[in-house]
């Protein structure tokens, strides 16, 4: 069943943002729903495909197309219905340019947005993801929205997949996140702004942050996509339609 | 008097932004004022220097320095006062690096801000100045920013002071900048998204995305600094202080 | 019905590639098929996805998605029987990571191949291409491939739609090519080698060539990227299986 | 005696390549010879200079222009015999540049054909040349051939110089250099591509990629720089006459 | 006291360039003016701004305003005296636009002209700062100024503070900056050129070649940046008025 | 006969710079000797090679290559006699790196020491060059350099062979060049700072400096040679020998 319900269901008028877990993991996004706060003036609607229509994780180019078809072809009739939305994957998913050719509506990235948001508080931005194969990909994906250059502590994996922040034990994950952001990003790498880098990480960011030097920044990438669009939804902007998202 | 009042006295439990105009010209600071709309969530205060401790339009890196300075002195004591702070002056203003170093609450500037959302809507993002000055002195800037490929149509200038856009007929100069808007953006250049590039042309933005073929989006860079740092403040992020930013 | 129909039944021993036409315009396959020569140790099959499971062109991401799940689920249970993939639609298709990921035989593209054959025989390459749109487009392919220098003259649009390639009359469809090919790559971009930036202008390159000066290069995509599988296929090269396109 | 035989003497009607070691050792070309596979459709012919008209290796510029002019003198008489050239020797030597501005027949280099190749089959490109003397002078002329984002793992010298890899015996040679492809290139800098960064290295790949783990591509420079200046002539297409490479 | 004599008193004829230490501690401009060799077609005046209206030593952005604003208080009046500035800080130092725009003389940065000469020697350029705040920011600093290529080595920090080098003995100072030279930058980086980092270490340049493997070079900044400026002044050229530095 | 006297024959203690003027026009070297005012602390000399070693202008990589050749044969047994070299030709001249790797003095560029110079007094420099093929070759070349961001304006053509400077009626040479300078560069690409971009236009930049308008820079690319050769000679720097210069 692939819709979920949002939690904030304030009066009718206010605009709706819709998450998209673009993965069929629904705790997935039940942790989404969880982490986001509750926004005075916009109301959020979660979202994921049913499997077999897309993966349960997201793991390359494979399972971005796959995922994307399946996410367009429920969501493509229905879309007049949200102000704004967040492609609530870690990476360049093809569903961002898709949604935004077929739709006026603004649509931002998990992966573009916090890196956005982090150029205003350091200059040493790293990303901790989650299995080796994400560094090629996301170092790729970066450079495509020429973001590279506010990526300069790079991309660090975690040696955990996707699933595994689901399926092994909580404390195995958080000492294996908080190691390498420490180690690896804080000690090796100068980072000074730490990406979480998987929207499986949703509402780790505190607990990672904690272990840090005074001072790092931890940005959960969720949270990051939903802010930048609701400033685009209350801004009143909308996709341009003179250039690349012209429909055709 | 540098100090406007905010025009929102929500509950004196919320957080607080200063929007600071660097320059001395008190009009600027009140268009700004009348612009932003109220947010449920934060309270905005307003501030900008008094003459000559900060000249009345800012033409360069002299007058930067000189801006900055004056703010600073007047700032310093008080920077506890507030959660997070607007440049408002659209340039790599020296400010906002002093300040992101003075304090921990997040800094924006009206010149990285709407480049960063307008990255989120359209491929050819260009930007409208005022006087031919600044075209060379805002490419350096977006660079230094490492922002040039986030704004692939450039920099136009409508040849306007900043102080003809106070002094001018206001016809003349919607004249002119339409004009500019779309011969130059729109239809020379294939912006598809145009960012203003004065904090005095706060409030032109319906005006100027009026003229241009449907589809085109037009961006008021005070309210996109103010709408980032919004952002920052809710989502309780500070400024890194590992790296470029660690206090000395 | 897809189509796999191979031109040059050689020996059974041979090697061979298939040559994807990721849209359902079967007439667009069987031109590629007729303008291909037959390759002494290499021999080729040519697909074309059905509709409505892919579009009959492609005009953006949408598109790509539609097209690469629609070939995708067609091919993937019969990938073995190749030793070389080409995907013959002019762009970043996401068909071409896709298999780079599923199969360890070579996949090339009609868009990146000829720019890396045209590196060697100019320093300012150019690319016809069909309507507007693909003009952003293309730029933001080119781009992510890490091929912009290689491409100094840029991506120029004749105006055409694809489909227009295939329903008007050849006369206006060569007059129109040939006219921006001289005036706008040749004259004003100063090109010095035109890449066809489309798969359905295959066959098209020495009609071009011979309206402009001479010494001017044109380039035949779907050739280029048959050329650059063979070369791969011939030195039993792999796709690399330990960074970016590991199978996970 | 600078001349040597082809070895596949098809018919007098078949287009020949002229394959030129600008080096004036001998054994390196017949190494080259030996490892080139007999193409059913293009005939191979190979040259190098005689000493002291050129250095027996290339260590640096100086050489470079030594050879360059050396080879310069005796083949520009009779470059009309060949409807191809490749320049094997692995850097940005100026023969490849001159010899595009003295013929019309394509000419290919062994440093940059096996990169372009390489881009089809993984992302994290890595170079294992000679001396460490080769390690700047490699990235400098990546760079200036527009290849270093196609080259993102790096240059690699293995210790060795370019006769080393002649004189001393052969098991130590692959010793050192099986070691650095596998512990520099695949583990430190994970490369997911090695190219052999030496026109000396020709044939060795087979043997270093077997000391690589599973999914590991290895290039040949000699059968890259063939193969691409084959597609090429195959493909009838010329250098470019209007730009670069026009003759004053 | 801000100014300090020139060393040369030659003819009243000859041009003058003022060399700027914008902090206030004067031993540094002590330093300075002894390291200095008498030019014989060039007389030369230093200076520094006193306390508090500039800081003992400059350690980020909110220092450089200040010290910009308190130098350019003293000097502004008397700008006409000098045919040419050296700004002797190791940074961007706004200081050194500023004067470009308020005088036609031509203005020099020892953080750029260091890096200018450099190039003509070597392919691997490396700076040695003072405090680890230094390598972001100079970082930063280097890429606004589009050299960041041109120190491919990077910046390297000693872990001294500016007024380190003034207050620790001598012996130790020179220990840690020999030690990192070697170390850090020689080996470890692999830099052929070694630019000192600080306008302090003015005549320090010999004792740390000494320690390196001989063919390394060492440039001491201040005297790069008053090498480069009489160039300017002996050719007559002077700061162009057309463009970013056009006064307003 | 390829040398020329000193005209400055100052004590014989004083640093000797050699300028080469690396084509065989004996007229291009006079011109440069008259044009470059004596120093009081270096003497000059002039060379040039004869002809056939190398050809009366260098037109592209295969004149490069001979004269290089024709130079080198000459000058490699008495590089001792010299503290700095001058390769007097506006190119990537691969004489420059080879002299860099026979001796350790410095070595300096007309293409690059203008360059360099010109990043002090402007942001937009253009090039103002002989024949249209020198336009890509010296967009190569800049690039190869890393100079493409200090020449923002890029190159124009006058349309003027190298030659024609020497055998064209000075009137038409200055009403060709002085046009150029102004329509083209100074107005269309808004450049503030011009290059002579030829070491045949040796003492034309004052001319051209008159037709534009107050406050643009013309450089002279011979004279900032020898001037950056100066700087190098006067510091006691010498070429690096740890990295890419390094003598194998």
């Amino acid at each position: 069943m692939p819709f979920l319900l949002s939690p904030i269901e304030a009066g009718p008028s206010l605009p709706r943002i819709l998450v998209i877990n673009p993965n069929a993991t629904i705790t997935f996004t039940e942790g989404m729903q969880r982490s986001l706060s509750p926004s005075p003036d916009i109301a959020l609607d979660f979202y994921n495909p049913s499997y077999p229509a897309a993966p349960y994780s997201i793991e390359g180019v494979y399972d971005s197309v796959t995922s994307a078809a399946g996410c367009l072809e429920e969501l493509k009739p229905q879309l007049g219905r949200w102000s704004g939305f967040v492609v609530a994957c870690f990476s360049n998913h093809p569903l961002t340019e898709a949604l935004r050719e077929l739709t006026s509506s603004p649509v931002t990235s998990i992966l573009s947005a916090p890196l956005l948001l982090a150029s205003n508080l350091g200059s040493r931005v790293g990303i901790l993801t989650t299995s080796p194969r994400w560094v090629p990909l996301l170092t790729h994906d970066i450079h495509a929205l020429h973001l590279s250059p506010l990526c300069a502590a790079g991309v660090v994996s975690s040696g955990l997949s996707v699933l595994d922040l689901e399926h092994l034990p909580r404390e195995r994950v958080m000492q294996t996140l908080t190691k390498m952001a420490k180690d690896e990003l804080e000690v090796s790498r100068q980072a000074d702004v730490i990406v979480l880098g998987c929207g499986g990480m949703v509402g780790l960011d505190r607990e990672i942050k904690a272990v840090c030097r005074e001072g790092m920044v931890v940005i959960d990438p969720v949270v990051a996509g939903v802010e930048v669009c609701g400033s685009l939804v209350r801004m009143r902007l909308q996709t341009g339609k003179l250039g690349i998202y012209a429909q055709s």
